[in-house]
Parts: structure tokens; C-alpha cells; sequence
């Protein structure tokens, strides 16, 4: 398998507060090709430093990709630095310039000096047209590196690098090359919890890696194979996969790019099922999770952020002294706040979240970081009573730590779960 | 000037979709102390490929920051790639395992074998005690270059590099090489508009930038000069900055690390006004954005997500009608949400979103992004005379472009922003 290397110019991504995000997509799109990517670099608009990089970068990979840094300003200093490193002077490009006119031209304008010097590329390179700015790119084979250079508008780094350079490296690529990743999410079970779990599954030093990452929504598991993927070996990688998932169980929600918002959505339309959610501690985000996922106002009818008392008596009607003897954050006020707020809207299912998200707020009995979750399920007297479902009432304590924000993700994502649990185990089962 | 260099370990940041994002927090910081990153490279957990890029920094700058990789996994290389590089064993360090042992014992814990691996630090480094998890960091004096490991969790890097890397660094550093930035937060004005109105402000070729970076929550300039900070010439830039507010005017909502859900907070605490908020296409995100600061819950009250007509109808008083004739997604209905949650809460403001975020749902009259924001203030029945503000109403129309999330981001800014105005324009004085 081929290594590559990703190195991002442009001082914005060193000293502008802005991370550098074409490299995400460079290193899937690589991996499809045969190309593992085992570095990233970023560095500024600095001649020397760009040629430093590259330099670096030829001694430790064969693929090479460039981005930023070819815009027409001063700063734009890719251009030389390549030259400069190969030992390719720069040419101007005959069909490059003409790219540039007839782009300028279509937006009504005639090119700059400053705009025209982006048609210069280096001697023997090919030029990557680009279809949607006007500076356009190059690659060139040098001491038997493939080096591109791409423009650092995502965008427009994207679909050159789909249209211009994958099919030049596919080309060279041997298809057991190719890196293939399973990506597993679960939540409720700790970093060493999943790790012991998986403890075994792959021999340590082979091409077949398991890691695992642990985040307020969970701790995810990845499986990679780099190369060497014939198709016994794939069919192997499957078993394994499959063999994950036997040993995570329930605590597995999703897989690749599935989030738990999206997971949950899918079931509650499968079920035929509509939602409505009480909010305490999360503020809205438990809400705002489940309308990011595009058709979720066929299955989410509201949600209700009851940051006061008396709001939970308003909007939800959970009585004034079931708050006075238990406190708000208790079991019994996260039932009766998601039976309130079920049987208020009339929908399907409500679940709810009262907690001490922090920093104030917290005492010795109650501390910050505990968080109550809660679902009602009940038949929904507005719809017909085949999609009714078995009325249920259900309750989970949790001790989070962490921060605030931290807090707050990591129990919308228990709310979110409790919910997803009950739908997988058959509670979504009409009657 | 010194030249620094961050390494980011971790496979997950090659392959697993996420940027690092320690490293924007750390190139202002090393900054600040004087040290300029000039190189920013990821690497996997490869014991080889981490040496091989620490001994590539050492190569180019003086002070090396690794973040990541020192967990109690296997797939956790950094200390061992650290010791062959400098060539200094690995050493279990007393002070660090008691450390660990005393945090999970909080956590009413014993440490595994795993998790006492990472008391392991190499010969004559200093223990970085992480006083937010069980991994120590370590930094350490080789060949003239300063090394410091902290963990990839990014609150954990940030405290330990605060408390206990920096309090190193400034001691050697020279007040004139720090770097200062300013950054200007706008909200309303296009990046073009924003260019505009910074025109000739400094020099071309100077060392002192101004830049722009847009983002679905506005535009923001920085100001930044890269050493020689004597103070004559500290004054000039804080002229520039003075310069830059005025003519930003009232686009300009914050500065630095300041956000508009925290200007907005402090606006409501001074003017000793309560929030209640109507959402509809942000879907919880405005009540999200307000609770994730510390201390919101003196001032919001509720939040209420009507997915639904019927909910906007139940729980905000919106008459059936009025959405019957001009639509849900309407300034009418705008108005009616903000009045509705304000009135039915008893606070001073109430503030509502209604649009259509995408990608379904939006027509030729009604096209996807189009959002109105309302805002109703009114002497609150349940606060005293003196607390009650003029009453008002006003409502605004936008058109957004972009994907949901976006569209969801610009919607939930533009409520924010409206408030704001409303306030900072003596709005929230009492009568």
C-alpha cells in the first residue's frame, strides 16, 4: 500500500482559529485508491517553510496532495515553493491562462496581472482544470513521488481532486490496496468497559486494527484493514465486524455515519410514531439534535424547555408538590414530566431530562452532573388504535461528569437512547 | 521569535472524520509567550510515524507540543515514541501514580494495570499533573528544544497547558516577540460588506493583518501583529482596533472568545429582564445555545419547540386562523409565537423563530431559507412597576441559503442578533 501525505497552507489555518477540513475528505477519498494517509501537515504562506514541508513529506510518502496556497495574491506561494523543491522553473500554461480569461470573462471581468499569474505551474506538470473558481491546480511526478497541488476552497479542492486526480492514481491502484473502515458508536459503556470487551479480537501487530475513541456521546470503534484486501481477506473482516457487534450487544447504536438523532427518527417512522420532548437541563439541544435530521417534522411535534418551576407546572402540568417534596431533578418529576408532556400534545411518546447541569447549581445529595431521563409511552387518543402502543413509564439515573456543554451532550445522548432502547427492544410494537 | 511546532496523535484524527481542533487553541496560546507555530502535523498511533515526525520538528522549531496518544490503551504510543527519540527510558513516576490512584479512587475505582501504564514518563521529563482526567502529561529539555505531551481531550490539553506549560514558557519569553490578535465578531454584513468597510485600514506588506473568516454565525476580523510589540507600537494597535469597531458599528456583536448567546445573557442580567423563546425551524437550538452558558437559568424562563401548528396553536395562543391565512412560516405568525410565549410565561421578552430550514417544505413563494424572527417585550404582570419595559414588537424577514444545519445556525444568529439590537439600543431600559 502506498503512504501518502496531506499538507494544508495557508497561515489562516495556523493563526486564523479555523481547523483545516479538506484533509477529512482527502484521506477517506486516498484510501478508496490505495493511498494510506499517515500524515497531515499544516503550515502558513511561507515560501520556505512550504518547500520544507514537501521536502519532509517526499522522503516519508509517495502520494503528495497540496492544498491552499494557489490563489493570486501575494500570500499565494504553493506555486514557487513546488518549483523551488522539484526544480521545475515556472511556465505559464497555455490552456490554464485561457481557463482564467474564459472564467473572468463569464463573470465580466478581464483578468488581473495578479489573476493571470495563477496560470503559471511548473515545467512538465500537468494542469488540473478547475470548474468551479479560477485558479487551477496542478500535478507532477517527481523522483517518483505523485505530487498535486489543489486550491484550498473546499469546494473546490473536492471536486478537483474527484474529477482531475482520483482517476489519475486509480489508475495505479491495485484494488487490495484499498483501506477499508467500519466505524461502531455505542453509548453507556466506558472506554475500558468497550475495551475489554473487544480484548483478543485481532492479533496486535497485524494489517487489521481496532481502536476506539471515547466522546461525551460515547465511545466508537473502529475497524480498519489497510490493504491486502482480497476477498477472503474482506469476508474475514466481515466476520470480525460481525463479531463486534455480537460482543457490544444493546450498548451498539449505530455504525458509520449514522448518529443517534438519525437512529432514532428512522425507528419512530418505522413505528408510525410521534414524539414529543420535555427538556430541563439540556436547554433545547435534545430538540435541536432531532431537527437536524431532515423530515423530522413528521415524527417530532414539539419539545418543551422548562427551565423554571413554574414552567414545568404550565407547560407540562407536573404538580407543584410532587417538585416540593422530591425536587426538580428526581425520578418522579422526569415521569411526570414526560407523561405531561405525552399526554399534552397527544402524541405517541414522550421523553424527557432533568438534571444539574453545572457549574452552580449542585449539593452534596444532588451533584452537578446527575441527570434523570424518562419516557412515557401511552396510546395516543389522536391516532386510530392500531398505532396505539403499550403504555409505558420509564426511569434512569445518571452521574455525569465533565463540564457543562459536556454535560448537557451527555445527557440529551442518555434521554436519546433510553428512547432508542425501548423502540428496538419492541415497546414501538403497535398493540 | 521562537518557531513552534503541534503534533496531534491519534488515528482517529487521520481516519476518523474528526479535525483537531487543540491545536487553534494552542497556536494562540504559544503565541501569547512568544513562540510562532510555524508547522502543524497529524499522525496516526504509530509508534514510527510519531517519532519519525518529532524528530522532524525537532529539525525546525524549539518548542514542540504533542497532544494525544496517552491514554491506557494499547493504541496509546506517544510516551514510548517520545523515549526512543530522546533516547530516555521510560520511568513509572511516583507523583503521577499516586495521582491516578487518588482520581479513580474519587471515582470509587481501582486502576488497572493499563491505566497505571500511564504514571510511565521518560527519564528527567517533569510530570504535567491533568487535574480533569486520569492521564498525566509530561514535558522535557532535549537538545535544546522544549517537549511537551498532554492528553488529545481538549479540555484536559487546555487546563494543562494553561496551568502548567505556559507558567513555563513566559518565564523564557521576551516581552516583544509575543503575538497579539483581535478578533471582531459580526453579524449581518456579507464578507464582501465587511472587506468594504475595512479598506486601507493597515498597510499591505506590514506586520500587522487584518483578516476575515464567515461562517454561518457571521463574519469575523482579525487583527493580528506578529512580534516587535514595543508599546508604542501596542498603542497603534489598539488605535487600529477602536478604528475597526467604528466603522463595524453595530454589526460588530463581540469580541474575542465573547459569543452572542453569553453578550446576550449579560445584556438580560443587566437589564434584569427575563426570556421566554418560540422556536419552530431552530428546533431547540436558541434555548440550547442560551443554557450552554453558566447561570442562564436567572434569566430564561422556557423555551417552547412547535414543530406542529397544533402546538404552536396549544402552546403559544397562535390563532388556527392567522396561520390559516398567512402561513406558519409568516412575520403574522412570527409575531404571534413571540407575544404568545411572552404573555403566557409572564416574563419581559418573549422571541420566536418560524422558517423553513430544508431540504423539503419550501416552495416558490416560500422558498427554503426563508426565516422571520419576532421579538415581543411588554411590562411583565409578575415583576414590579419599575421592572417593566416599553412594550414592542417587532419581527424581521431573512433569506438564507446553505444546507439544514446551516440554514438552522444563521436562523438561531439572527434571534440572537435581533435581541441584542433590541437591548443595546436601550430597548431594555425601564420606563
Amino acid at each position: 500500500m502506498k503512504t501518502g501525505e496531506i499538507i494544508a497552507i495557508g497561515s489562516e489555518l495556523l493563526l486564523g482559529g479555523r481547523a483545516d477540513t479538506n484533509s477529512l475528505f482527502l484521506t477517506d477519498a486516498l484510501g478508496t485508491v490505495g493511498v494510506e494517509v499517515r500524515f497531515k501537515s499544516v503550515i502558513g504562506d511561507d515560501e520556505r517553510d512550504i518547500a520544507s514541508a514537501v521536502r519532509v513529506a517526499a522522503g516519508r510518502a509517495s502520494v503528495i496532495v497540496l492544498t491552499g496556497g494557489l490563489g493570486p495574491t501575494r500570500d499565494d506561494r504553493t506555486r514557487r515553493a513546488v518549483a523551488r523543491v522539484t526544480g521545475r522553473p515556472l511556465r505559464r500554461h497555455a490552456e490554464a491562462l485561457e481557463g482564467i480569461r474564459r472564467r473572468l470573462a463569464a463573470w465580466g471581468r478581464t483578468p488581473s496581472a495578479s489573476q493571470l499569474r495563477q496560470a503559471l505551474i511548473p515545467r512538465g506538470a500537468d494542469m488540473l482544470p478547475n470548474p468551479v473558481g479560477s485558479a487551477p491546480g496542478f500535478c507532477v511526478l517527481w523522483k517518483g513521488r505523485f505530487l498535486a497541488a489543489l486550491p484550498g476552497v473546499p469546494v473546490e479542492a473536492e471536486r478537483m481532486f474527484t474529477e482531475s486526480v482520483m482517476p489519475r492514481l486509480a489508475k495505479e491502484a491495485h484494488a487490495q490496496d484499498r483501506t477499508e473502515r467500519r466505524l461502531f458508536h455505542t453509548f453507556g459503556l466506558t472506554e475500558a468497559e468497550v475495551d475489554d470487551r473487544l480484548k483478543g479480537l485481532v492479533p496486535p501487530a497485524g494489517r487489521v486494527h481496532v481502536g476506539t475513541l471515547a466522546s461525551p456521546l460515547g465511545v466508537t470503534v473502529s475497524l480498519t484493514r489497510c490493504g491486502g484486501l482480497t476477498s477472503p481477506r474482506l469476508a474475514t473482516l466481515e466476520r470480525t465486524a460481525e463479531e463486534i457487534r455480537t460482543r457490544l450487544g444493546s450498548a451498539l447504536y449505530g455504525e458509520g455515519l449514522e448518529t443517534m438523532e438519525k437512529i432514532v427518527g428512522r425507528l419512530l417512522v418505522a413505528g408510525g410514531l410521534t414524539l414529543a420532548v420535555a427538556e430541563s437541563c439540556t436547554g433545547g439541544l435534545i430538540g435541536h439534535r432531532l431537527t437536524e435530521v431532515p423530515g423530522s417534522s413528521s415524527y417530532v411535534d414539539r419539545a418543551v424547555v422548562c427551565y423554571s418551576d413554574r414552567a414545568k407546572t404550565e407547560l407540562l402540568g407536573v404538580p407543584e408538590d410532587l417538585i416540593r417534596r422530591h425536587g426538580a431533578v428526581s425520578a418522579e418529576v422526569a415521569a411526570a414530566m414526560a407523561t405531561g408532556v405525552r399526554v399534552r400534545s397527544g402524541v405517541s411518546l414522550g421523553l424527557s431530562v432533568t438534571g444539574i447541569a453545572g457549574p452552580g447549581g449542585g449539593s452534596d445529595a444532588k451533584p452537578v452532573g446527575l441527570v434523570y431521563v424518562g419516557l412515557a409511552a401511552g396510546g395516543d387518543p389522536l391516532h386510530s388504535a392500531e398505532q396505539r402502543v403499550p403504555v409505558a413509564l420509564e426511569t434512569r439515573e445518571f452521574h455525569f461528569h465533565g463540564e457543562r456543554q459536556a454535560i448537557k451532550l451527555r445527557a440529551s445522548q442518555a434521554a436519546l437512547n433510553l428512547l432508542r432502547l425501548w423502540l428496538v427492544t419492541g415497546g414501538g410494537r403497535r398493540t
